[in-house]
């Protein structure tokens, strides 16, 4: 393990590429352990410090390669004395592993003619000088094109014929063609290049910008009790569509097991007509390859896919790593499990509660290559039926260099692929999954219900490094997560937690059920549903009265209509006076938003909110308009502080537009 | 150059050993690339994160290796729940690099004993679980010392055993010897190492904490204009050490170029008495190995530096990479020089300025191996000498891959070497030779004069990343500088710049002329001083009239008496009502000090400052006393603010000691 960098002997065997320092190179995820990401059609904007020994001048480059490049690419590096700093920009403009690099080398030529430029002008004799130049042109010329090789050898001959006359020499050493034939020529040997290769993970479009919405295709029938199939879900996607959201989540459409299965409301026994719960994979009619029989066929769930597609949508599946006692694999692989001393298959236990309905992987077993191929089959298979986004159940609880390889090697073939990773676990194994390649992740943002709650969340997540890799999926509510907030708030609070989520991430999703205002829990004090789906079919009627529909409609609308609200990095939080309504900001070039909202569900709450007019680049005492987004309404503003009244009954917030 | 780490094959090669995730290992710097630095007698805190998959326990320890040390050693690291870090410590008990890394496997042991205990408390039945310990406990014999191994194994034969009551078996499980015999077996397949090394320079104490002399030889004599020699220069000693000097630094000691000397103040041609500049080095007396005869002999130079010893101090040489035209390299190796096209060769130059008495080396040349080598042997002459210290003369001009090769082979045969960089370049230049290796930098100090500028250095210095490499060591003056703020500031100016010296910094110094207050520059706008001793021999009475050599031994003392001036990165600015009045804290445990310096060499200041009570575990409104270390007065003060009056001519400041 020794890497003995730093001793007498491996430091002299690196003098000849390393003249000069390269470091702090960025973007980078420490030190180049991970990929950055990005989406295709940002630019990688690469920083770095240079520098080296002496006065003379220094020429860099960062070097570059896509996904699709059999060469490395490059571009000149421009310094920036104020911050010290060399600076270049490459498009990414195309999804897949990118890497980078920065290199340098002694800029000769330059050095050299600005030299020269000082010395004439304090009246030095120059003509050893122009001899030096001469030297200089001809040592690069082996790097030159052919073109611009006999243009060189002329004017290095001329630098040194001491038939011209100082002025003409002159003339050749500040001709501009001349320093436009050494542009970029340098030796290779006298290039150093930085130790170290940099990625960047870039993804479409919908990696960083998206609506979820998550349903149970067996609910979606009509007749109450009666288990829906792909052919009635389909029928709902075209309102799906229409409500403006981009993907449609399901939970998992495979058979399901038979032993210890749950019934209605989590109880221990199940009644014969009780579905189950959907992540107690596998039953004799298969496994994680399997279609529920009852859910369809796997041409109804192609269909099922295209139609959604047709309608500019998504399916997003679950991709969840366990086994009910029922799974085939229990019995072709039981290896593939944890066996215990007596024989028996270890159940899935966080002591001292028992899950005797699932049999996680034993992820580490002795077959494990055939076991992490077989999981990487899973995906492909989906994959093939025009699946491109999973939503990956508890992946904190399974090897995380699992988790790198199987993306990593997914990607290398389907560079689309989304993965979404559900884990509430510490913040650093989050950030973690995040790092190793996941391309969004749930977050803590259900719990997050008070201003300040809401301030820290978001601050780390646009204002922090972990811009650079972790990119929330805001989820209102999930089939294991009705918080009290909405359970005690009614619609207003559903309409808070919608606008929040919608405004505050470019990515949020919702569970369905929500734009009902579903809120009763299993019981007081309890996160849980009553007459969870995850037990039992819920048929709904989804326009019933006192829907949320039109507030979900006019988000999507004005998120997909503002740039501001697609991206992650752009948000600030404001002063109010109170602190009951928070204020934020999502400013881009050209499109400057301002949000306030009254996270009071129950009263009309009103005060004074501190506008940054600096930011927006607006004077101080100014009037400026803003136009309210989500009812058209204009209103005339003026300098810092502006007053603001909001009352739940009436609506949730204001998304203002600064108006231009 | 491809290191395709996170391509999907080499990710699959690297799940063998790398279940544990381990990141953000600290301290280091720059991901690894260059040792942090400590001095003997301080401990490593090693911190990082550490995670795994699921719920099992981990155990983790930092390996590490000192520089005798023929294996790692190890020392177990524990948890921090606030904090999710991981922690261990370990003494740097010797001086020279050391190297560390964390490595971590899943505590299998630990996860069985907690859950069982779980289980056992919740009335499960725990059968299967007996015979499950029994197998982590055999799976973990083989590392098991012999001692051990038997007692373990009646262990796990127990807890099988159902002859036994359960009663008794979990007595078994539950018994503390078990425990104790399990703690720290780990099967070394199931390790995860962090993948890199972290390196530290421990250096020796003198490394952190010393006060410089600065002194030319030459004018150590007695009798005006007469050359001084080492013997005049040794009976100096006596009184340095006196005043609490640890080091005696001297420009260059070798013979002195001929051609193109400079004459007093610079002029460009000099009469045939003139010393000529120390740092034009060599004539045909010797070079950089040899002693200018006019100073005596190399057994002078010997007894000089024994006789330093004896006094509790030691000489530091200049180590100047450049040669006089006259310099034997120059014949005897041409092509260690730039030679230009007219065969000549180069001397030093900034255009358009031309320094025609110095003749720099050409580092990159092709016979560098060589030159490298014969820049090294010059250290390993004086270093024989008895030399530990070098001051090296404007590193940034020469290639930092030589400065960090010559470091580090110099300290792998003598690790108890300084090197203090004298580089005076824009601030990344600065901090990359610290980083490469330079024990002690050079700083801005010197020019920074009011409030703000010493509240932003300082800041820097004792708060930011630099408190892991970059030890600044503070000049009052140099023969380059003799700041306008001494020239206009007279006597109480001087008497400012010490205290703030002496007591921003763990390391500062002096150079000769400053305790008599010398402030004449050359000329109005310059910082050179005028008749400088770099091209003249100046013999001075050095306990003039007016002198503050009581000041230099008072605050010697102060220094050698307070742990709290002795360190890096404890200082903090408080606030006062005066800007003229600066204050700052160095804290540490047991030795608290509050520092004001009236900063205004011209008139009275007074104000209030604001002591921080509650960094020094103060109650806001308690009496404390403070005793001023200068004078030995103690005053009675209460609370946050307390009000100083300073007079320049009476006193430059307060440094006071918070009495427990």
């Amino acid at each position: 393990m020794a890497n003995t960098d730093l001793t007498a002997p491996r430091l002299k065997s690196r003098i000849e590429y390393s003249r000069i320092t390269i470091e702090h190179v960025y973007p980078q995820l420490d030190a180049g352990r991970y990929p950055i990401k990005r989406i295709v059609g940002d630019s990688c904007r690469v920083g770095a410090d240079i520098y080296m020994d002496g006065h003379d001048l220094i020429a860099a480059r960062a070097r570059f390669r896509g996904p699709n490049d059999r060469v490395w690419r490059s571009v000149e590096m421009s310094y920036d004395y104020d911050t010290d700093r060399w600076n270049a920009e490459f498009p990414l403009d195309v999804i897949g592993l990118w890497r980078f690099t920065v290199e340098a080398w002694p800029d000769s030529f330059g050095t050299w003619l600005a030299e020269l430029r000082k010395k004439v002008a304090a009246g030095h004799d120059v003509a050893v000088e122009l001899l030096e130049g001469a030297q200089v042109i001809t040592n690069t010329l082996p790097n030159s094109d052919p073109c611009a090789h006999r243009e060189l050898q002329t004017a290095a001959k001329q630098l040194c014929d001491p038939k011209l006359k100082l002025e003409d020499r002159l003339k050749v050493a500040f001709a501009p063609e001349l320093a436009t034939n050494m542009a970029g020529l340098v030796n290779e040997s006298h290039i150093t290049r930085h130790r170290r290769e940099y990625h960047l993970m870039v993804d479409r479009p919908e990696a960083r910008f998206a609506a979820w919405y998550e349903m149970f295709p067996r609910s979606q029938g009509t007749e109450p009790g009666k288990h829906g199939k792909f052919r009635d879900a389909e029928k709902r996607l075209r309102r799906l569509a229409e409500l403006g959201f981009d993907v449609v989540y399901l939970p998992p459409i495979h058979p399901i097991g038979i032993t210890h299965r749950k019934g209605p409301n989590n109880s221990l026994t199940a009644q014969p007509a009780d579905p189950g719960s959907p992540w107690a994979i596998g039953n004799s009619d298969g496994g994680h390859l399997a279609i529920a029989p009852e859910l369809g066929t796997v041409e109804d769930f192609e269909q099922f896919v295209k139609h959604a597609a047709d309608l500019g949508m998504e399916i997003a599946l679950d991709y969840a790593l366990q086994c009910s006692p029922d799974h085939p694999w229990i019995h072709e692989h039981p290896d593939w499990f944890v066996i215990r001393p007596d024989g028996s298959i270890k159940h899935a236990e966080n002591p001292p509660k028992k899950y005797e309905d699932i049999v996680p992987f034993n992820l580490w077993c002795e077959d494990r290559d055939n076991l992490w191929n077989a999981c990487k089959e899973i995906l492909d298979y989906w994959i093939e039926r025009g699946v491109k986004t999973f939503r990956v159940d508890n992946p904190h609880t399974k090897p995380f260099v699992f988790w790198e390889w199987l993306i990593a090697s997914i990607k290398e073939e389907h560079p689309e692929v989304i993965f979404l990773s559900e884990a509430f676990t510490r913040p650093k194994k989050m950030q973690g999954l995040a790092k190793l390649g996941f391309t969004q992740s749930y977050t803590y943002f259900t719990w997050k219900n008070t201003a300040a709650e809401l301030r820290e969340l978001f601050t780390e997540l646009h204002s922090t490094e972990l811009v650079q890799y972790f990119r929330g999926n805001l989820f209102t509510n999930t089939p294991d997560i009705l918080h009290a907030y909405l359970q005690k708030g009614g619609r207003p609070a559903f309409r808070v937690r919608l606008l929040l989520a919608a405004t505050l991430s470019p990515l949020y999703g919702i569970y369905s059920g929500f734009e009902l205002c579903e809120n009763v829990a299993i019981r007081e004090g309890s996160e849980e549903y009553l007459d969870s789906e995850k037990y039992q079919i819920r048929v709904r009627d989804w326009e019933a009265p006192g829907n949320i529909n039109d507030d979900i409609q006019a988000l999507n609308r004005i998120r997909r209509e503002n740039p501001a609200l697609q991206t992650q990095g752009n948000l600030a939080f404001h002063p109010t006076d109170n602190e009951q309504l928070i204020f934020y900001s999502r400013t881009m070039w050209r499109n400057d938003l301002l949000i306030l909202v009254n996270l009071d569900p129950n009263n009309r709450q009103a005060g004074m909110a501190d506008v940054p007019v600096g930011v927006l680049g607006l004077a101080p005492d100014s009037s400026y308009e803003v136009e309210d987004l989500l009812t058209g309404r204009r209103y005339e503003w003026r300098g810092v502080r502006n007053y603001v009244d909001l009352d739940p009954a009436v609506r949730a917030g204001h998304v203002l537009r600064v108006v231009r």
